[in-house]
């Protein structure tokens, strides 16, 4: 066993804390991973706060990981000494259901195992610990190439608000000329305008707040509707192909609906706490209109955006924080005050 | 002009009455319907009773129109005098828009012409009036042909009640081996079961009423899940593909919502007046499942509709009424008791 420094949550309302996990010596196919940076996620603090689900203390947040491996198992043939890999949001999962055999792990039979919190079927059920630490093991079918033309940290986020905003629109084959609709301007939100421009749409982003019109058009909205303009609301009815919902308060999806073109959907990527309001059936039924969500994408698929994102130069827009600084960031990102994504130094917790 | 006898409402709190209603003569793409029989719709009993919206009196409902042609305009090349022929809930459309271009009419951008209580924008704004009538006019292109080896009172509901349960079964490509789960055995539920076998899927029925468990089997179903019995519905979980929902007032999705595999979907066919309760979004995220609302079929697929019902003898289960029991029929509509659609007999009218 190895003992790594890490930040995490003592009791539930001890905040984050310096904490150390123990990190179990690689097996036959682990790989042991020096991390680097760790981006900071909304669904970190609604863990660590308790507002999901009970938790297990201690426990370490984290799964936007990128680092170098320090190690491998005998049996390794994915990784070696010295790459540059990532850990996203899964560790593993059954590997013998339909969802695992068609490389979608996220969508396992029996679960897949979280990166943190999780009940690690196969090590015992002992419970994940992700990566704001100074290390981590992972079973190589769960670790990622990261591509080396992309900045590290910048990078990091790319394994879970990158590929959760990547994979439903793959899904639902988000191609040139289409126009797709991105809720809320955040960490995921960010991302989906810059993969939904990649992938040759038109983009128009939907935000609350007046002031983030230009910064959308930095990231390269072609529209920007503010939501308390009904105006500009109606101006955009029936305009967007797919809407990508990244707010995680429970909201009205009314409105957005009704931006939506015959026979599009609206996938919704944040689990608000609350319910949610109730959804018009009539605004479904008037264009056949799809309400469903997306839970992260398969770590075949993540790779696939990865390279995707190499090729297009995607990243994402980071602020770095430094160890001590976590729980002022998490009070900042449920402010929305991110412009768009933390990410952990995690060079910071040796000091 | 010609004076029709009819059923209908004239005021808020009348109940269906004896009436006269106004019939065009046939312009050149007219075809004159003598009705034979017209089914009675949940949604009848929805606008009548104001509870959709305000409507303008006096209203003749009914959209499940079956009758002989009586006359036909100069230009009509679709139909016959003498041909049995079909109207189902539109009269008309734009004809211009994508949706119409495309044979979905029913998803018209400026609104499909309902068969009864909408403006008939090419004919001055006049409100339609619907088939609990001896007669209506209709364009060619809104007719339906009645294949003649169908009953005609028992084809009438496949005009509504069929093919909304058809359209969306055809749009998920249900097809030999599939699974499909309908809640509600109602008028359209019934229907759902019948199509869903002869388009070979295995059927579930889901209802509340353990004494309708007999009569869905007798309809084709495979397995009845009452909803009220939880390990029935655990029982259930993750073995259908597709759920269609038919039931009109609102309803918790939740358990019906996790007996869908990954990448199925739940289809809403009624409009409840009151709002649904929330839906999951962590159900719909876990695997990837859609929960949407389909509106009838386009006339193409209605056509398509009614031949596939006449290449498997399918026709609904129908019990006729005659004119002075039209109130009460509806009261037992709304108490769920009817085996399983109400068929108006047109000539109780003229007695």
């Amino acid at each position: 066993m190895n003992t790594a420094s890490a930040y995490g949550v003592e009791a539930p309302d001890s905040g984050l804390v310096p904490l150390q996990v123990e990190r179990r010596d690689p097996e036959a196919h682990d790989v042991e991973i020096a991390i680097a940076f760790c981006g900071l996620c909304h669904s970190d603090v609604h863990t660590v706060r308790g507002e999901w689900r009970e938790i297990d203390y201690p426990l370490v947040p984290g799964h936007e990981i990128v680092g170098r491996v320090t190690a491998i198992g005998q049996d390794v043939t994915l990784h070696a000494v010295g790459d540059l890999v990532g850990v996203g949001c899964m560790v593993d999962s059954c590997r013998d259901c339909a969802a695992c055999d068609e490389g979608l792990e996220q969508y396992c039979d029996k679960g897949a195992v979280g990166t943190y919190g999780a009940r690690d079927r196969r090590h015992g059920g002992e419970v994940t610990q992700g990566g704001y630490a100074t290390s981590v093991v992972v079973d190589e079918n769960f670790v990622l190439r990261m591509p080396p033309e992309l900045d590290p940290a910048a990078a990091a986020p790319l394994l879970c608000a990158g590929i959760t905003t990547y994979s439903p629109m793959r899904y639902f084959g988000v191609e040139a000329g289409d126009s797709v609709g991105v809720v809320g301007l955040g960490g995921l939100g960010h991302m989906a305008v810059k993969l939904a421009k990649a992938m040759g749409a038109s983009v128009t982003v939907f935000t609350s707040s007046p002031d983030k019109a230009d910064s959308a058009r930095a990231l390269g909205a072609d529209h920007v509707v503010v939501t308390g303009d009904d105006e500009a609301l109606a101006a955009a009815r029936r305009s967007v192909d797919l809407v990508i919902d990244t707010v995680s308060a429970a909201h009205d999806l009314a409105p957005y609906l009704r931006t939506i073109r015959r026979d599009g959907a609206l996938i919704q990527l944040g689990v608000p706490p609350e319910p949610m309001p109730p959804v018009p059936v009539n605004l479904l039924m008037r264009h056949r209109i799809a309400y469903g969500a997306s839970n992260i994408g398969g770590i075949a698929e993540t790779q696939e955006m990865l390279d995707f994102c190499a090729e297009h130069g995607i990243t994402a827009d980071v602020e770095l924080v430094r160890a001590p600084e976590l729980n002022q960031a998490y009070d900042r990102m449920v402010a929305g005050d991110v412009a768009y994504r933390f990410v952990l130094d995690i060079a910071s917790l040796n000091d």
